[in-house]
């Protein structure tokens, strides 16, 4: 490789770093009377969100902020939410997204461990910041962020707070430049509550952010028909821009140029009326959401046809992807965590695929197939590619332009994060002969019952399909004879009965017909009134083995 | 700036260098019995192709080649090609891709320019390698690459031929470890042959031919409907493979895994029969080349309804377009030099202004939107905006991330190419308020008329839709009064006739419709039997300024 030099480069030329700022020229050039819509209350086009986000810039600038400062935000999904995922990485700053549904003190301890400098709260959360206030070591300043601003106008700002954020960007030119620097810097960072220890940061660079906006993009559009996303799309998130950059999607949809609606706080039936009035046809979102919208009681009298919904964050069970198939959704399933930007895979339907319902429900709820550039293995213990036959399960290791390279602060769990070059997962999976991925467990969920290993992704999908069920949960119990049982939590439907035994036997048909193994039909089942959730809105499988192991015998 | 730093990456990260291999991850994950078919001879999965890959670059190993090296192709478009796109450059070596359209002299010393080590040649240039092989300096081996395998094994190579390309493969085992390496390292290099001085080379690194794989993608996938490019498109190049990577098609079809076929050399009866018997359904080529296809006789026979066909390299005159159109192809407008890697724009019609023939038919043969992460300028000559209104011409300058970064050891070229950290395109044009490009003119083109531009392209354009006419160019010639006035050459259709006076009154018709000044009509035409082109099939209007500019009377 000796021989390898870099292409020269005539000093005059442009070298084009990969930055946040360059992914607005397209929408700037072809579309920028598109609209940005927040809740119904605000439109803006693309020329004054431009507009804003430059103002944002000089704004935060006049209050002190500075190349390598780090800015946090705690919102609802608003149109400054959007802005300040361009202008602050484009001053150079590192945007912090807040997750809000923490507890204040983990709240306080991100806010402190990423060093904020100054910190943008929504009215909403200042009991939030009043509880926390002692305990910031780094946050010099704060700004106001209301939905009523004829209030701000005439109502001091709460004490410690040095502005709000439509008098700021109505004080500051609009006209700020933004810099060329190392596509290599920092962007982005928030924080992924693990199911043990301290919350972990993660980062992300301005190449890695354009990179996974790219990628995305080509996955989306290039599919034929089913799982398709065009640049006449209305996008709404319902993943929250705290999590993930809500999964990227905000970047896609605006290097796009498509029309833009931004929600604030999720309630059902305000949703309803966004997707229904503002034309919503784009969204994504966890399965717990996609289902508050469906059993909604207004849900019935909005038109959900044509709406394409990407289900990601947990497995998407069977019969919530039916009863959205059913309501005229494209609805599939998109793979990734925090750590990786997050989309690695989604589940669009080939070609080939497609036309019989019960190979369509497969295939979109599988994991999905790797995007442009993601170098996907399943993999033993000792990092060997195990087979792609459908069966073989192995660790889920992967490569892509856009995985945060360690956690913030942390050089053990980076290390162990990236072992042998590949970062891993921690999830359990099988790729079959088309391609595609299954997850088939977490590596720390998984159940091992009399040397087998037991899936509870599985049996939850299996419970799932009974009538009766609502939700479930399969959670590992320690057990003398047999190392660990699988132990089903199950929530019945409204109006809906059954026994442990119905359940059981739902199961030992699928043993019959050689779904499952026997080994892994349960020894009973629980009925619960409800699951404990993350602040994610994942099914929380730590606690609900703290709880449910303390009050079972062994 | 000075504390904006890096992210942090820990030890056993993997960084991701953007490295051409890099293209293959998603559609060998995806779509490996996908069809690679050349000639409608030879069919080959992605399998196939990449089992050969590797072998392609053992072989080129066992020859001596490393990573620095230069070897060159002189081929049809081939799955040979496509492997060479691939092996060479992801061993570290450059890929020259030769102008067989060029002089022998023009070839040599191209090839002694670039420091060529290694040549493979079809055996249909086995006379321009004779011819030339004296003045060769730099290349040590030659490998031969012929479509009948057969008689090879039973006949001896050519004089100085160390191996035939099928042989060398068949000899060589598929499991080549291609390194990963600096993404800036150089993948690629051909010669663009301008009106004036020697051939220039560009050249091409990793990273460069990635993004704009990735942004080419996803700008021709996001389409909603016209001049959308998906995955189950079948590609078909008709622009040659060594000009200016196909348009980097090649990579853009295997990285999106379509069935791809090359078609050998072109010839338009067999090019038909592949587009029918192959359901061709994505192609691009210069407008003579769409011309040939559809005035051969036997495209009656062919259904090329749903073929999509970007058209490029010259203006899309109205009247093929609408040939075009009327047989159900969907013809638009790209625009790229081979400075640009190429692609900067395509005229894809926003659904705003679909529906209306005469509208769709303006977009379609405009310059087009650009793709993105184009950063695309119309300047005066201080650099300065000049307004985008779809009347103010200004020259057209431009930032992409990937342009070539000068011309191949000629610094001051590269210079003037970058000046001011935009690359010149030396096109002058305007831009709509739509943001719409339209090129105007070349910039050595231009026509100044009593100290008014008068603009050779929409000249023609409007020659062009008088019903007699087949073909036309408009050059500038020296006048004793004007300065320079527009002379414009016909070609008639045959079967039919037109007096100068017809295009004449045909062209004042448009000074009362107020297309164009008055002053821009000619004082007169010439009838001419045929036009010069270039070897790429561009109008050559040097060769014609000199021609017609000696036998007329100042």
């Amino acid at each position: 490789m000796s021989r390898l030099i870099p292409i020269p480069r005539t000093p005059s030329a442009y070298a084009y770093p990969l930055l946040i700022k360059q992914l607005l020229h397209a929408p700037m050039a072809v579309n920028p009377e598109q609209e940005i819509v927040y809740r119904g209350q605000v439109r803006h086009s693309y020329w004054t969100m431009r507009h804003r986000v430059g103002q944002l810039a000089s704004g935060l600038d006049s209050q002190g902020i500075e190349a390598g400062d780090t800015v946090a935000v705690m919102d609802w999904d608003s149109h400054r939410y959007l802005e300040s995922y361009f202008g602050i990485p484009m001053m150079g700053a590192v945007l912090m997204t807040v997750n809000v549904r923490l507890s204040p003190e983990q709240i306080a301890y991100t806010l402190n461990h990423a060093g904020v400098k100054l910190l943008m709260v929504h009215a909403d959360f200042l009991p939030v910041i009043e509880a926390i206030r002692d305990q910031l070591e780094t946050v010099e300043r704060l700004i106001l962020i209301s939905d009523d601003t004829l209030s701000i106008e005439s109502t001091p700002l709460p004490e410690g707070f040095v502005a709000e954020y439509e008098a700021l960007l109505a004080a500051s030119p609009p006209d700020y430049a933004f810099p060329d620097f190392d596509e290599n810097a920092r962007a982005t960072t928030f924080y992924t509550t693990g199911t043990t220890g301290l919350p972990k940061g993660v980062y992300f660079s301005h190449r890695q952010i354009v990179l996974h906006t790219l990628a995305t993009m080509a996955a989306l559009t290039s599919a034929p028909s089913q799982g398709r996303v065009h640049r006449d799309d209305v996008y709404m998130p319902l993943t929250p821009m705290f999590h993930v950059h809500a999964w990227g999607m905000p970047y896609v949809a605006t290097a796009l140029g498509m029309k833009q609606v931004y929600p604030g706080r999720y309630a059902a039936d305000h949703l309803l009326r966004l997707i229904s009035g503002e034309r919503v046809t784009f969204s994504h979102g966890v399965p717990t959401l996609l289902h508050m919208l469906l059993s909604h009681p207004d849900a019935a009298n909005v038109d959900l046809s044509g709406l394409k919904i990407i289900v990601g964050g947990s497995a998407l069970p069977r019969g919530l992807a039916q009863a959205a198939l059913d309501r005229g959704i494209d609805v599939f399933t998109g793979y990734g965590m925090s750590e990786t930007c997050p989309i690695l895979t989604l589940a669009q339907v080939k070609t080939t695929l497609r036309g019989d319902t019960t190979t369509e429900l497969d295939v979109r709820t599988k994991t999905g197939l790797p995007i442009p550039l993601v170098d996907l293995r399943i993999v033993d213990d000792e990092m060997r590619d195990v087979a792609h036959d459908g069966k073989a399960n192995g660790e889920i290791v992967v490569r892509a332009p856009w995985l945060t390279q360690g956690y913030l602060g942390s050089a053990s769990e980076s290390e162990r994060l990236w072992a042998g070059g590949y970062l891993h997962t921690n999830d359990i999976g099988s790729i079959d002969s088309d391609g595609y991925l299954q997850v088939t467990d977490r590596i720390k969920d998984v159940i091992k019952s009399g040397g087998e290993w037991v899936s509870s992704l599985e049996l939850e999908d299996l419970i799932s399909r009974h009538p009766a069920v609502s939700e479930v949960a399969v959670i590992g119990i320690r057990d003398t004879r047999w190392g660990e049982r699988p132990l089903p939590l199950i929530v019945l439907r409204p109006g809906q009965s059954a026994e442990p035994a119905d359940i059981l036997e739902h199961l030992r048909d699928f043993v019959r017909r050689g779904a499952i193994s026997k080994y892994a039909v349960p020894d009973r089942v629980l009925f619960v009134d409800a699951i404990e959730k993350t602040s994610v809105g994942k099914i929380n499988k730590r606690l609900l083995r703290e709880q449910y192991q303390a009050v079972l015998p062994l």
